[in-house]
């Protein structure tokens, strides 16, 4: 028997496959159109299938946010894989044990300590890890700036102690609280000309600098020209979720993530409809709270996925959700949701409501759903 | 090889067991003090070494939040076991099932729909299952009010539909928002009174009430009596956590539960330490962000345990925390906290920080470490 909206456990992550797939060509033709290759960053989906139809639209290699979605994937059969979180010196063993299995891990760094724990440690495995030196284009959070001399004596150290020098990246996360194309616009000419002034500094100093690699998924798609940048990475674009919504990259239409859920009673006289969505259901993420619109902790849909008018996921325990329409709305709650009617709830944020799950369940056009694993954990 | 606290990959969830097992015996104490059974909530830990602690120590039955708990914890051999969420129709077929393998699974309802669809299901399938209904003690959430006409409908449709009808329960959510003793010892006596209550107003009409089941972590530590009421039920108290501790209901050195890191980078001039626990290690659950003293993302012991006086993780990326000392603090930070140091934090809320592994990492007195699995999902 093949599951579907009506017969699927609740809560469930629900992935809606075909708009996943519109949100993959919808990235993938951005990047074709600014002439860069795209690498997603999977730590979005962590999952096999999704990142196999990321790499059939055209994707070239993949980021990861864990050294587990490097094995994972790279047991899948893909090998250019970067590890995008500045690499601590106890995680070395087991990148060596990833390179020295066939896998092209690269792995970044952002000062002089990280890069010279890589080049001693590869030293004395004799191994030429593959390295990227994170730039801080935004001040938003790791990285060196373009202008630092701390920049070329990091890829001094990387070059003359047996690394391989690929080149920078950066990821200009202050794109999150922008919402408007100007300020979008700007901050994504900020990342590339940051970026690629840092690979000129270290150019310049007569060091190899191939690689420049951009992105973020407000960047990615606000960007009108990436000059000299050679690759993109974007993550959260593959589903989107309300955030993202709330900054102006994707209608709410494009949402490819949605929590199934059950209604589980009511508090009729406060309006309040409780599901079987709380916040292990939902994650803690409650991105949109300092956004223009706040959605709680998310908007609700029927079951086909159209939004309810002013149905909002107000609150949140561990296996309770708290529904509730806006003030002044006058909806006989226990007449139109009954115990039992299945809801779908539109999450803050994808990266933090898929972690919740093992796995999506993915919904064909056809309406039949499939188990898509995901590779939670590090 | 063992692993210990300098060895384990990070981030890493590390519970402390000799907190733990002083946590277990203090709620086991009060319970023992005011004469009722202790019916731990498993959903904090999710773990049959804690679980077998928390019965070792005295428990008689679990409460669990999912059915997911009830089979992993029933094929452990526990065969008392409330499910203390408001039964969905749709998951009447998984609690049948657990029942017709032995499991003396109770369910709960607080609704006219939701006791028909018990006995309806029940009758149907030769099923009596044991139901408690859930008593609305402080207008939090769920559960009916005791002086509400209903509440003897739904237990007459229940005991006249074939059901067993075990009792009332009730949760006094409220009490997480507290944070004296008389406000406490208050809502412990409103938990009490109101749940005692419902069980006369049943009684009074001729149906069966024998259990009277109440608690949560603040109210448990706080009653001063429980007259009336035959079990107690909490969960958090076996870890505690932040949140817990603004409540008042325990010292920051009792908190079971940490985050081992590791020191990815820095930003010197801002003050920042770079960390691999962002909210994927850490939860997004900022619960003390709305009470006296907010902690951020968590308060930053060093790899022993102690506290760093002033140190926070202020922030968090899906795979970056970002600590910092109070202002005005003047640390180097580079060389206090060098890249590969190793943190331990101190988590807002230990039941979301927990749901982001698979295990927990159980540091023993001598300092080893062994995994113990976690029963995630649904």
């Amino acid at each position: 028997m093949t599951a579907c909206i009506d017969t699927l456990d609740t809560p469930a992550a629900v992935v809606d496959v075909t708009r996943m797939q519109r949100n993959i060509q919808r990235m993938q033709a951005q990047a074709d159109r600014l002439g860069v290759r795209l690498r997603p960053h999977v730590k979005t989906s962590k999952c096999a299938a999704v990142v196999e139809a990321q790499i059939a639209a055209g994707a070239q290699g993949i980021t990861v946010s864990t050294l587990k979605e490097a094995q994972a994937f790279f047991q899948q059969g893909i090998t250019d894989i970067l590890y995008a979180v500045a690499m601590a010196p106890g995680k070395l063993t087991q990148a060596l044990a990833l390179r020295r299995a066939g896998c092209g891990l690269a792995i970044i760094t952002d000062s002089v300590a990280g890069a010279k724990a890589i080049t001693e440690f590869g030293r004395a495995q004799s191994e030429s890890f593959e390295v990227f030196i994170e730039i801080d284009s935004d001040h938003h959070r790791s990285g060196v700036r373009s202008d630092d001399p701390v920049l070329v004596e990091i890829a001094r150290i990387l070059h003359t102690g047996g690394a391989v020098l690929k080149g920078v990246m950066t990821h200009a996360g202050e794109s999150y609280s922008l919402n408007t194309l100007e300020a979008l616009q700007a901050i994504a000419e900020l990342e590339r000309s940051e970026c690629v002034k840092a690979a000129e500094a270290i150019r310049a100093a007569g060091l190899p600098c191939p690689e420049v690699s951009v992105g973020s998924t407000p960047t990615a798609l606000s960007a009108v020209r990436l000059e000299g940048v050679t690759e993109l990475r974007a993550g959260v674009y593959v589903f989107f979720d309300l955030v993202m919504h709330n900054v102006g990259v994707c209608r709410l239409d494009e949402l490819a993530l949605s929590v199934l859920t059950t209604v589980i009673g009511h508090q009729a006289e406060k309006g309040w409809i409780i599901t079987d969505s709380g916040w292990m259901a939902m994650s803690r993420d409650r991105g949109t709270q300092s956004q223009a619109s706040d959605y709680g902790y998310g908007l609700v849909c029927n079951s086909a996925g159209e939004l309810i008018e002013g149905l909002q996921l107000r609150s949140a325990n561990q296996e309770h959700g708290v529904a509730s329409f806006e003030k002044g709305q006058n909806v006989d709650i226990e007449q139109r949701f009954p115990i039992g009617t299945r809801l779908r709830v539109l999450p803050n944020h994808a990266c933090a409501t898929g972690a919740q799950y093992s796995a999506y369940e993915a919904l064909d056009e056809r309406g039949e759903a499939r188990q898509w694993p995901r590779h939670n954990g590090w």
